[in-house]
């Protein structure tokens, strides 16, 4: 399996407060260090919309595949429409992310477009990046329900994933946006999309609205799904309601798993302490737990 | 499947601040009209032990049978040694909950027994308990790893439960003490104990102390297990300190299943409420998300 973290940019997209380029250095040397395996740096939106993101340029400049040796991470970056696809090959992004809506409502609101017209425009895009040389993957967001339109017909998901499978797209990320999915519908969901093609990577997306978080990951990596995006501390949602609609916690996910003896590589402690200097940071309590707790000492890990 | 609420006990026996008793029956009652199983009321253990557990006998007097009516909930107490027994038979308990933990520093700790000696004394109060009449539901606590000794082997929880199979016990119980269980153990444990009995009745009390509550509960659900524990707002474990280690919530336990379309008939509204005023009383934010973000209306489910 493999782990996609994005709290330096579904975390921090919508903090008020804008961190600092060097501190956002920082923890992606924090994250590369600890083993993960792909760190999205930011998006490529226009600055006035998200100051937070304005400076994602510079980091893949700064942190790009010549500095960071060929063990380290794969860096990726969001893509929203051709403006910022542009702006992506021209920093040396190795790893475009992009994504429709499958809630008509949502897709409007985020992109002023129909889901298919953002289709026809995304897989375009695809194309283009993987004319350059460049991963794509692209995310189906709302796929389990919307916060605008409630429940999203399965078909609907499956028509947009059959889409990017015929333009060439190999690696397809299924997004629970408002936290609606359940494991019943994780587990039928990504069945369906490993059907319309075996070979497709499917990678899996959740926020922790209602508490389901890591038991649709559970779901996920039982219907076959082998990368997990999560964000450090739990960051993401909005900080201004009682809302806790963060995404999954990075340390958090990669506890579970390495409570059951997946990737031992990976320094669970190092992301602790990463998770502790943004709690510290944003100076309030983030919604991950083990930052709290520390992780269980994997030494006396509970085997039959 | 079947919903245990241990708020009442498992939830308030760390508590500080002693819940009055009329606001334990009104949280009980409340648990009652939502529509849940089984209520545990208290534990039967001394009360300069525990003061909040004082007026457990009172509650099953006030609450007990004769007063809830055929279709109410089936009340639970706990009961450590045979002083409890006795007091629980005296004021009409209908289902006594014991057991013992796995971990011998655990055991021996909490009951000042070895866990063997603790086994014994155990088995025989279940035949007692069985002999009047009553249902007994044994648990094995620590089952999954515990707080004090680590990695807890798997063939010493499924001796302690041969023994309860032998002492003619059809409902068990594994309990998570320490918050160690892993979705991988779960399925692998409790399917074991299956295989001694596939008639045994199986039931799961899970901590959320690294986040994982709900997806045990998942997965012990896909392993087959038919009764759940939890505490409403996910209380328990420690409030001094910064290690969330409460029980599963019970409103974001009911509302995972409702969300896959089991349980319809449960009022998740009245278990919100409930939350909330569990939180209004003792004035701090609980564990538990769904009392926050109020459960997503069912009338609106995705389905296939």
């Amino acid at each position: 399996m493999r782990f996609h973290e994005v709290g330096l940019r579904d975390g921090l997209q919508i903090e008020s407060t804008v961190v600092p380029t060097d501190r956002k250095i920082l923890w992606a040397e924090q994250s590369a260090a600890s083993g993960l395996d792909i760190i999205q740096l930011g998006s490529f939106v226009h600055p006035d919309k998200v100051p937070q993101m304005a400076d994602t340029d510079v980091l893949f400049r700064t942190l790009g595949p010549r500095k960071r040796g060929l063990n380290g991470p794969l860096h990726s970056g969001l893509v929203l429409n051709e403006k910022g696809l542009e702006r992506g090959l021209a920093c040396g992004v190795e790893m475009f992310c992009m994504g429709v809506s499958a809630g008509e409502t949502h897709s409007r609101k985020n992109t002023g477009m129909s889901v298919d017209e953002a289709l026809k425009r995304i897989t375009a895009m695809a194309r283009e990046a993987a004319a350059a040389g460049k991963i794509v993957q692209a995310s189906v967001q709302s796929a389990f329900g919307c916060g605008f339109d409630g429940p999203i017909p399965e078909s609907r998901v499956l028509d947009i994933v059959r889409a990017y499978l015929e333009a060439g797209i190999r690696a397809v990320s299924l997004a629970d946006t408002a936290g609606h999915a359940h494991p019943a519908q994780v587990v039928r969901l990504f069945r369906a999309v490993q059907e319309l093609d075996p070979g497709v990577e499917t990678a899996a997306h959740f926020h922790n609205t209602y508490g389901l978080g890591l038991a649709n990951v559970w779901a996920a990596f039982e219907a076959g799904v082998s990368t997990f995006e999560s964000a450090f501390g739990g960051l993401g949602g909005c900080p201004f309601t009682k809302t806790a609609a963060g995404n999954v916690a990075t340390e958090d996910l990669v506890h579970m798993f390495q409570r059951m003896g997946f990737r031992p590589d990976i320094r669970c402690d190092g992301l602790v302490e990463l998770a502790r200097d943004v709690a510290r940071f944003f100076n309030r309590e983030l919604p991950g737990l083990v930052y709290r707790t520390g992780p269980l000492d994997f030494t006396r890990r509970t085997d039959p």
